[in-house]
């Protein structure tokens, strides 16, 4: 019997910074199953930080320091209450460790540099990037009311939002691969300015002077909404999920 | 806003029985990443019933009421001790609810009941069958050593076992097809006879009578061996991982 390497967790109990708690799936989005299945308050009690979006689409949302703000399709920030629902979001308990200081970067090499220094791309991981963008292009999607369209449809009606010169925070969630679906296979980040005139989900960016700090995690904690009639009896079979979170998200 | 549907677990504090706490992923054995990175004493801190695989594909696990009991290539079961090492594992806290008696059933037609039950196939959920079956096809795997040769040419290496009107239990769980890879789409199901003298990875079965009970999941608590450089390091890219499960594990 060899060494044994990999050191496991704890029990679940701690609910420490190794964890990554999700609510819902990318792939209930593809076909519109948009309904609130958790709330704000109940994010928080499995983190302080965190991304995902309102019920309909209602919007970006990114969680910091446990504030939750959404950008909607006016570009406008704003803190939501506690019982905001959501269909879809990612949260963890911030202990992010710094790991260098970027200058004039691009998003994608910026990525690729960050997905390096995690040695591969086969843990789950969250990165913040607070500093100065000299360019920031985001999105935000507009709020659907039931019945809800499917993901695609709604992609064509977003609110685009270009800045120069921003101040702010990048918040982003890497997944491995092999669990595209459950969320979206590489980053997935959003971005909120410091004095919250602009954010959304993050397209396209230059960070001009910034830290890079990084969270890995070894447990993913996948929460779906069992009790939810309409996810429980949807057929995902017809819905094409990965090419349709390759279109819609990036 | 719409009902707030989907009720929400507690915090992860809780472990109960809502969860279904994996180790490693099934994917990790395609390219032979079988070193073993958990242990049976940890994986009991999560559950008391299970299915797994040693390390280095070491026999067909199955953990009932907190003994694990491994079937080996001589088909025999021998119950394991804590430090026994596996690469994936799958465990829960067993809180089964009865769902019905059944008579001469076969394997195929029996899950599909289950799945038909549990209303749809978009949630993880545990069956285990206890009762006399007519007919019990099982596999077990050889024990490998590193360096580890890839799954499918491992499984061309199994022992396959045979067994008519044998009493016992088949313990199985179920995965959305979303999450292929980090398990195998739709059911994994393991059998220990109660004489102990036959078992494993379950191919072909009917039930004569038994009674089938069931556990559904709200969440998912995926462990990963993040600090096994092999596992970091590996490049996913060229495994063909979904086709390699299909071939491998059916």
């Amino acid at each position: 019997m060899t060494s044994l390497r990999g050191r496991s967790i704890g029990p679940v109990h701690d609910n420490g910074a190794n964890m990554l708690y999700q609510h819902g799936t990318l792939a209930q989005l593809v076909p519109g199953l948009l309904e609130g299945t958790t709330t704000i308050g109940e994010l928080r009690r499995h983190g302080d930080t965190g991304i995902g979006t309102g019920e309909g689409l209602d919007g970006e949302l990114i969680m910091l320091d446990g504030h939750a703000w959404k950008v909607g399709a006016d570009g406008q920030a704003i803190e939501v209450p506690d019982d905001f629902t959501l269909p879809f979001a990612t949260v963890h308990r911030a202990a992010f460790q710094f790991q260098c200081a970027r200058d004039d970067i691009g998003l994608e090499d910026l990525n690729a540099r960050i997905v390096e220094a995690n040695g591969r791309a086969n843990t789950f991981f969250s990165v913040i990037v607070r500093g100065r963008f000299s360019f920031m292009k985001t999105r935000a999607v507009v709020k659907q009311k039931a019945p809800y369209p499917p993901l695609e449809a709604v992609a064509d009606r977003q609110a685009m939002f270009l800045a120069h010169d921003v101040t702010g925070t990048m918040l982003g969630y890497f997944t491995p691969p092999m669990f595209n679906g459950a969320a979206v296979a590489g980053f997935h980040e959003h971005f909120l300015s410091d004095d919250r005139s602009m954010g959304g989900h993050i397209l396209d960016a230059v960070l001009e002077h910034g830290e890079v700090l990084s969270q890995v995690f070894d447990t993913l904690v996948q929460h779906l909404p069992v009790d939810d009639p309409e996810y429980r009896r949807h057929d995902f079979g017809g819905d094409r999920i990965a090419e349709a979170i390759a279109r819609a998200e990036h």
